[in-house]
């Protein structure tokens, strides 16, 4: 038997829904980590210390120490959450089923690929500098999201139960959260959305995504 | 023994970076598949025959007959890519260890959500509203795809060997050259890239990527 990874620190930043999606994975797998802020509004992830762990910067990020005593460290929300889905399989944010399984990456790949791209900081960034004005980026962000949502609204009616996929915790959810909390930061009305709506409010009650809110991280401010 | 799934019609583009991904797949398990086409520049996608395939009009679809006899229909690149890999998982898209698997995800979601949503059609459609220009939604995607390639370029130093990571075509490979194709497209300077422009050349030679490449689809214009 393979000795298990260990010394896990998560480098990430509270308000980051990327961050929120790792963190609620390892809530739930029960994997214990030092977290480790990296305030990305200040742009620390640029900064000269962070470049040493991440030359490009990128965050989430997780270090661990493999089980043959390597220093390892992996990026991007999407392959981090799949590395402790097959180091730690139990228990699974994947349904056993491959046709449920591809649906409910369907639904994360929608969040992660289809909306937070592209109303991001750095977009955002660039939305300003092209407009010349800060409001015409949050307008950028909120309608973007407004649009994905109905088509998110329209795909989950025939697959949602209790949760996103069906009535069991899956990445869906872990997505779906951190989402709606980027929607109301943009003032979207989450009332045109009441399946949304009525999933985020209950998920938030979920011990793992509610240990790994924002409101809870120790950067907070 | 489950009975294998059948029927697979993939509704896609040829011009489409998300559908080459997913045919290059198909190829590499040696899937037959129907290959219908839906124009998405004409808007084929949000006609009223698609959407009953698919009510959110996503192109690629994949389409199928389970093995016990319901149709279904799965949409994201990604989902199908990972429905595929786990019903016919020979020969793998990923390496075995979950440390590099989770490298060659990272390398794919750099592209699949770094880079190509921010230069999709819809995102160009919407700049070219905004700035009134069709030559700055082009000089946006061109500048996006170039400053996410410096990253990728960083990124795979250390990663790629013949292949975009190590020896052995992955699922890295099939989302880089349909990246790669959009850089071209959108006249980005391939030899600020070397490492990129390398992998590619030699990718395109590969089987299952120059049979899935968007030159030998029958819909090509």
């Amino acid at each position: 038997m393979m000795a298990t990874p260990s010394k896990f620190v998560l480098y990430n930043y509270w308000r980051s829904s990327c961050s929120w999606r790792v963190r609620a994975v390892l809530e739930l797998k029960k994997i214990p980590y030092e977290y480790r802020a990296i305030n990305l509004v200040k742009g620390e992830q640029y900064g000269k210390e962070f470049q040493q762990i991440n030359p490009i910067s990128q965050v989430p990020t997780l270090q661990f120490q493999t089980s043959d005593g390597r220093t390892e460290i992996l990026y991007e929300s999407m392959a981090i959450i799949d590395y402790l889905e097959q180091t730690f399989p139990t228990p699974s944010i994947y349904p056993n089923d491959p046709i449920e399984r591809a649906k409910v990456i369907a639904i994360a790949e929608t969040i992660v690929s289809g909306i937070q791209p592209i109303q991001n900081l750095v977009v955002m960034k660039k939305i300003e500098e092209i407009t010349g004005s800060k409001d015409q980026s949050v307008e950028w962000s909120r309608e973007w999201i407004r649009k994905k949502f109905q088509m998110l609204e329209t795909m989950l009616k025939s697959m949602s139960g209790t949760h996103t996929f069906g009535d069991h915790l899956t990445l869906a959810d872990f997505c779906l959260v951190p989402q709606v909390a980027n929607a109301i930061k943009f003032k979207v009305d989450m009332n045109e959305f009441p399946l949304l709506k009525r999933l985020n409010e209950f998920l938030l009650t979920t011990e793992s995504i509610a240990k790994a809110r924002p409101d809870n991280q120790p950067d907070k401010m």
